[in-house]
C-alpha cells in the first residue's frame, strides 16, 4: 500500500502543481499563502479520488479536478480552523500555520481564496451531467450540513460543556467523514456509479473517517509534533472532548478494529475492484502520522 | 426605478426565504448565524440578475438561484470583511455585525457556510451546459482574480504605504465590479448571451462597480450611520486610501457623472432592453445610502 500510496500522491502533486502554477494572479501575497497553505499533508482525499477512479474501472485523469478541488477544501477548512478565534494552532504540516506566517487576516482570506478555488477548478471546461451532480453532491458535504456542521458543533458546544459519545460520534462524521464522502463517492458519481455503488462507498468512506478521526486523537497524546507535523496534546490543551477521553485508550482501539471490519465489509463484495479499499482501510487503521 | 426595484427586491426575499427555510439544518446557531448574516442590505446583486434576465427577454425564476448564490457570496464577503483582523466593523445592515453578534469563531464560520452554501443553491438540480459555464464564470469573478483578489490588495499594502489612483480603481473593479459582472454578466451567460452582450454587460458593470464604489467614499463621509446602516468615517479612521481620498470630493462627483455616461454607453444600442440597466445607472450616481 506504501508504494502504491506514495506513487499517487506524487501524480497528484504534480497535477495540483500545474494547477497551481497556471494561476496568473499577481496579487501578493495571496497567491504565495494559497501555494503555502496547500502544501504539505498526506492528501488522503485525493487518493480517495483515485481510488473510487479505480474502483470505477478507471483513471487518475478521469477525476483529477475533483482531486484538486476536494484538497482545496480540504486545505481551507485547516486555514481557517488554525485561527487564533478557532482552535489558535501555530504549526501544521511541519511549519508555521497559514495565519502565523501571513498574519490572521491573510490567513481568512487565503481560507476564503483556496474555498473558491476548489470550485472555480472544478467547474472549469466542459462537463458531463454526472459530473455536474458529483460536484454539487461534494458542496453538500463540505457545507453546513456537512464539514461547516462538524466545524460549528466542534466551537460552540466547548466552552459551556461536555459532549456525548452520540456527540462526538456525529461530530467526526461531519468534519471528517463528510469530506472523506465528498471525495470518494463524489468522484465515483462523476463516473456513473449506481445507487448500489454509491451506497456501498459512503458507508466505507464513512466508516474510514470515524477511523482516521480516532486515530488522530490517539496520536495526539502518543506521538510527537515532529511526526505529525502539528502541535501534540492539543485537544487536551483546548479542553475539548474526543472519542478517546470518552471511552478510554483500550475501548478507542478495540472500536477502531471493529470500524476497519465495518468498512471492509462494505466493499467486500466487490472483489478486485475494492481491493485497495480494503488495503486502505487497513494502512490507515495502522498509521503512525 | 424605485417602484421596480422594491416590486424585484421583495421577489428576491421572498424566494431567498424559501431557501433558507429548507435548509433542513439543526446545527446551531450555523443555520441562525447565516440567515442573520443574510439579512439585510439593498440587494443590488440579485438586482443585477433580474435585469440580466429581463435583458434576455427571461424572468426572475430563470435566474433565480443564481441571483441566491451571488447575494450568498456577497454576504460571506461581508461578513469575513468585518472580523477584528480585517476591517473590525461592529455594524452592518443597521445592526451589530455577525461576528460580534456571534462571536469571532462563528463570524468566521457563517462566511464559510456562506460561501459554500452558494455553491450548493446554484447547483442544485439539473441545468444546461449554458448554466454551468455561467457558474464557472462566477466563481472566478469571486475568487483570486476577483473579489479575493481586491481583499487582499485591501488588506496587504494599507499599513505600508499609500495606494496610487491606479491601485484604487483596480481595487475597486476587483472588489466591487467583479461582484456586480458575476450577477449580470453571469445570469446573461447562462441564459445564452452572445459575445457581444457579454462584452457590453461586463463594460456596463465595470463601470457601474466604479461608480458604487466611489459612492460609497463619498456616502461614509458625508452619510449618517444610522441611513447608511455601518459606520461612518470608517475609511478615515483606518487610515484607507479612496478614491475620494486622492482626487478629492469635487473629481470625485466629476468622475461619477462620466461613468455614469460610459455605462449608459455600454449598452444603449440595446434600446428596450437596456432601459431600466440605465436607469439603475442613474439610479445608484444619485443614491444616498
Amino acid at each position: 500500500m506504501k508504494e502504491f500510496l506514495k506513487k499517487n500522491k506524487d501524480l497528484f502533486e504534480e497535477y495540483l502543481k500545474s494547477k497551481l502554477d497556471n494561476l496568473n494572479c499577481s496579487h501578493e501575497p495571496i497567491t504565495t499563502a494559497v501555494k503555502y497553505a496547500l502544501d504539505g499533508g498526506k492528501r488522503i482525499r485525493p487518493i480517495l479520488c483515485i481510488l473510487a477512479a479505480e474502483f470505477m474501472g478507471r483513471k487518475f485523469s478521469d477525476i483529477k479536478d475533483l482531486a484538486v478541488g476536494v484538497e482545496c477544501i480540504h486545505n481551507y477548512s485547516l486555514c481557517h480552523d488554525d485561527l487564533p478565534c478557532m482552535d489558535n494552532d501555530d504549526l501544521r504540516h511541519g511549519k508555521p500555520s497559514t495565519h502565523k506566517q501571513f498574519g490572521e487576516g491573510m490567513g481568512v482570506l487565503a481560507g476564503d481564496a483556496l474555498l473558491n478555488l476548489a470550485f472555480e477548478f472544478m467547474l472549469e471546461g466542459e462537463h458531463s451531467l454526472d459530473y455536474y451532480k458529483a460536484v454539487s453532491y461534494i458542496s453538500k458535504m463540505s457545507g453546513i450540513l456537512g464539514m461547516v456542521g462538524g466545524q460549528c458543533i466542534d466551537i460552540a458546544s466547548d466552552e459551556f460543556r461536555q459532549k456525548s459519545l452520540q456527540e462526538i460520534v456525529e461530530l467526526n462524521m461531519l468534519k471528517t467523514a463528510c469530506l472523506f464522502k465528498a471525495a470518494l463517492v463524489g468522484s465515483s458519481i462523476s463516473l456513473g456509479a449506481n445507487i448500489d455503488e454509491i451506497a456501498s462507498l459512503e458507508l466505507y468512506a464513512e466508516k474510514l473517517g470515524l477511523i482516521f478521526q480516532i486515530v488522530d486523537d490517539i496520536l495526539d497524546v502518543t506521538s510527537k509534533a515532529e511526526i505529525l507535523g502539528k502541535n501534540i496534546n492539543s485537544d487536551l490543551n483546548q479542553n475539548k472532548t474526543t472519542y478517546l477521553s470518552i471511552c478510554g485508550m483500550e475501548k478507542a482501539k478495540q472500536d477502531i478494529l471493529e470500524l476497519e471490519i465495518e468498512a471492509i465489509a462494505a466493499v467486500a463484495k466487490y472483489g478486485d475492484r475494492a481491493n485497495n479499499l480494503i488495503k486502505l482501510a487497513k494502512f490507515l487503521t495502522n498509521r503512525s502520522n
